[in-house]
């Protein structure tokens, strides 16, 4: 569907430059990508200046030109300075790689598949620094700080990237004073308490109350800071991985920085198979959003696919190999306790959640509470030590929509809720996994029971897809899920790729993923009322009715599909200078009419209310005589 | 984004059959689709038998693999016995074809260009019927009918064919107990009243109460009759036509055939530019669906694009003209009134619609109240001669959300109203077509209003794009907006391809657009609890639970699409059987440890109840002992 032409990272988007804005504390210095637009050629020969449009831009220092990095030394370290300087962190000699981090049984196999697929399995080479950890007696979260009234600079990084949206609609308001005459909030919106204008203070009072999360690593310094909550921008993430089957680890690295380009906020690495650690450094020290794992999926490696021998202990010392590493937020399946997993064996689809098939099976095996579950107070332990974010998995999410809002997935959710304040109690960043498969008319309900269950921590939903018959077009069936269940207040939504169902993305999937999400978040934006989503909708429309043709592509989300399609009809670079477009030709235009009408109101040399109220006059003598009735109405 | 490799609307869909059920008037033959599925093989084992899915069908002929026909004969007249034996319509001469009705100025002219393009600018060769029209003083609406208490061959057609959805759900419970054991409709309905089982009866009073139509000019006997109304299954439209810029006569036959093969339930002809004439005559007489048009179109042709020089002479004209033809529906804009056009100057896009801003333009231009709306009841008069349906057009739709529902717009519904009650004083059948450009929040307001002002005449949506930001995206746009209007209570959806706003959609996107409209209407009559609309996610959710992968691709939307992606990742023959997919890879399945979770129990010889109930008494001792308190609710 998408354009194929650039399918590389390193181009920039046409038309753009990146700028910063300064914040107060030392080294809060916020990326936005400014579109520049042409000047406005009205049809009766005047011009107007349209101002730069400013968009918020996941794509960190791979999106500035300036830039040079190499994906061989990965990025800097941002966050470094503020991390050290809060005097709680303790550098420590870490864990020591061992082969079956990788899936290998030993260091010799491990050896000879290296050099069996030479440069595939290698190492990341750039620099490996010793990881940190809190300080004996020290928590280090953001909800930890934000308790404690501290403003950290995360926050204050947050509250500026927040209101970005905000200036844009001020310049797209400056351009004259059609914009936004007529948008109004007056549609029914959910509870979101949107402010007008993000302050740090905002936002760490969200953090405080679990209302929002910064996944935030002390070991991923690379990262920059972004919120999760749904009282700020919606959010999106984007699944990559290799696995047993297929990819390599230069194609996950690619599809990471691919993703942020089109705007990925997050991105999960989801790899199974072998390599699973070396791919996770590559990806975390090139990657400018937070990261997310589900560290039962390596676990599972290291026991050879045998879910019934997996241990805490097993576990435990992955959570500590990805804290180690810099993963920003888990996907722990705790809420799959022994007693729910009989209340899904009549469903159409079972257990679909890999990582709860997996707790699933285990749990059946020794007919033992999940060992996630009684262990979660030390799993809240590792996730301070580091400020790894909870992501409570929903292991018991519905996969076909005949399974949605069953008992079984919401009796899981009740135990997250349980679990959330736990995990609150201890200081850690916590969000809820939500599903999965579900019609419309119980998308909300699941929002509803969110909120209620989990006390407003941040909902994090899959899709989801509204209806099971379309593979090769989730992407579709789950946008709109996503859209309206963003709107009812989810806070971030796990994309879903045309190939969902039935094979690995690759960067056409993702990019298509990517961008059926921005549409659904943005939509979502927009009916939340949030203050700068409308900005955007204005500035391409104004675009768009104005003919400016190049404005209309810059401004769009995917900009080199936009012209090429426009392109496919009209070749000629004139045409895009032209004012009419290829649907109706240049005597058929209905923009033109519009024009048309404004201008013969201009014409009498009145001014738009002289006319209206001249019009009005007029008409209403001729409708007086006429009898209509309906004209009082106007 | 779809499969390209099978570009031809020839081809049958895989595993699929032509099947006929009989109504009991004479010629009621209702075609549906039948997939065939494989059996199912249990990981231990066992063997089921999945019976056959029924779905609805548009192709008309074109889908039954033993219809021979030729586009250069039509389709076979399947009303043409009906319409006789009513007895109130009479063959007449009809109106002779002009030069202008093609675009030229003189039979040279049009000579000239038909040598020049030789081929392409040909008249249909097929059979030329003379045209029916209803014998003085008689009506020949399907609504007359119906409100004299008369259950045309149509309406049982159409009851027939609504049902196909309800067997087809019977089929997937008939496969086990486990189908439909979770779905219940909790969630928000919206007032719709769908019955258990469509009768002949339903469908007559819905069309006397004018809450459906059934779009059937005497004129298109070829077509197959199809309801759209609140209470039926969700419709789609697709668009197609050639314009001043761009395609031929060929391509939009073929687009024609290509959208209902994939599921356009009516297609509209926007052709604009020379050979209009020629160009519907060619799809009418080869479509099974029934064709709409926007007469304004041709008429403005006729005055060579100045919309100033349009008469009520030249616009009845062309009415005439068409309806002759066999056009099913027009797009009337009478709506636009003079008091309501100075209320679009000050928005951010003006006027959009086409249709709109001709009938803007003509209002100004004479300083007159729209000749649509004061010959509104003349109109009514050729409608019912024919039995067009009238398609109220929304002239005044917001093209962007920052116009949503604002002054304009809603007067012009209102104005809708008031014509639909004039409509219905003769009989004449009545939708209204609504926007357009809205943002999620302000979605609900319309199909609100709508029901009200126009006293539930079946409401027909472009989209609603919830987000202007996307173009060449705006099938994705869109079909979030469309899914939750249809679940609202819009009848039919007008599909938006992914080249609104940049190009003529070709082949691709046409298919691109009527899928995402297939979701988005498949999603709403899912949350309507259409009885039907389960059963094909249940068996599709079934085949993939169970692995099995072409039941998958056949039983979906788009099968070419969705075997085209699996094999992007597992080529090979035999992945298709494998119990396993490239996602997880072999050692890494979700599904089959849920199928393991079930051979567990199964393996403790016990069936699925006795083994839920011994697993919970075995764990409910366990769970006393610790203690666990969440226990109690499982």
């Amino acid at each position: 569907m998408n354009s194929t032409k650039h399918l590389a990272s390193e181009t920039q988007l046409p038309n753009s430059q990146r700028i910063y804005v300064k914040g107060t504390q030392p080294g809060v210095v916020v990326p936005f990508r400014e579109i520049t637009q042409n000047i406005t050629k009205s049809f009766n020969g005047g011009t107007e200046i349209n101002e730069p449009v400013r968009v918020y831009d996941a794509s960190g220092p791979w999106g500035d030109p300036a830039f040079k990095g190499d994906v061989r030394d990965g990025l800097p370290a941002l966050r470094r300075h503020w991390i050290i300087a809060r005097g709680d962190v303790e550098e420590y000699e870490g864990r020591p790689l061992r082969p079956e981090d990788n899936g290998y049984r030993s260091a010799q196999e491990a050896e000879f598949a290296s050099q069996k697929t030479k440069g595939k399995l290698e190492e990341f080479p750039g620099l490996r620094r010793q990881p940190l950890r809190a300080k004996a007696g020290c928590n280090v979260t953001q909800m930890h700080y934000a308790r404690k009234g501290i403003i950290t600079p995360e926050m204050e990084y947050v509250a500026l990237r927040e209101n970005m949206g905000r200036e844009a609609a001020f310049n797209a308001l400056s351009n004259g004073d059609r914009s936004q005459l007529n948008f109004q909030h007056k549609g029914e919106s959910f509870g979101a308490s949107l402010p007008q204008f993000v302050t740090p203070e905002f936002v760490r009072d969200e953090i405080a109350r679990g209302r929002a999360i910064i996944p935030a690593n002390i070991n991923h310094p690379e990262a920059e800071p972004m919120a999760i909550g749904r009282n700020f921008l919606v959010k999106i993430n984007a699944n990559i991985g290799n696995s047993a089957v297929a990819s390599s680890i230069e194609e996950e690295v690619e599809k990471m920085r691919w993703s942020t380009k089109w705007g990925a906020d997050t991105v999960m690495d989801l790899s199974t198979g072998k390599n699973i650690h070396a791919t996770r450094e590559w990806i975390i020290r090139n990657s400018p959003v937070p990261i997310g794992t589900v560290p039962i999926y390596q676990a599972l490696e290291k026991v050879n696919g045998k879910a019934e021998d997996l241990t805490w202990e097993i576990y435990r010392d992955t959570l500590i190999e990805q804290a180690e590493q810099g993963v920003d937020y888990f996907t722990i399946h705790a809420g799959v306790r022994l007693a729910y997993i009989p209340m899904t064996a009549k469903r159409m689809t079972g257990i679909v959640s890999r990582g709860g098939s997996i707790m699933a099976k285990w749990c059946l095996a020794h007919h033992e509470e999940s060992f996630l579950y009684t262990h979660f107070r030390e799993i809240c332990e590792i996730m301070r030590a580091y400020d790894v974010s909870f992501s409570l998995g929903d292991g018991l999410r519905p996969g076909s929509n005949a399974d949605a809002n069953d008992a079984a997935q919401f009796a899981e959710l009740e135990t997250l809720g349980e679990l959330t304040k736990i995990a609150w109690e201890m200081d850690c960043q916590t969000m809820i996994e939500g599903p999965g498969h579900v019609p419309m008319h119980l998308i909300k309900e699941n929002m509803d029971k969110q909120l209620k269950e989990c006390h407003e921590a941040p909902f994090y939903t899959l899709g989801p897809l509204t209806t099971d018959i379309a593979p090769g077009y989730d992407h579709i069936t789950s946008a709109i899920g996503a859209a309206m269940i963003g709107w009812y207040g989810t806070a971030m939504l796990c994309y879903v790729t045309p190939k969902e169902h039935l094979g690995l993305p690759d960067k056409k999937d993702v990019k298509d993923g990517v961008i059926a999400y921005k549409i659904a978040a943005h939509a979502a934006d927009l009916a939340k009322g949030h203050p700068g989503a409308q900005g955007r909708d204005n500035a391409i429309s104004k675009a768009r009715f104005e003919f400016r043709w190049e404005d209309q592509f810059n401004l769009s989300l995917d900009p080199d599909t936009a012209r090429e399609f426009h392109d496919e009809t009209l070749p000629q670079e004139g045409a895009k200078a032209a004012h009419f477009c290829s649907m109706c030709g240049p005597h058929f235009c209905s923009m033109k009419i519009t024009q048309d009408v404004r201008d013969y109101a201009a014409k009498k040399e009145l001014d738009d209310n002289a006319a209206l109220a001249a019009g009005m006059q007029e008409m209403s003598e001729q409708f007086k005589q006429a009898g209509a009735e309906l004209y009082v109405k106007a």
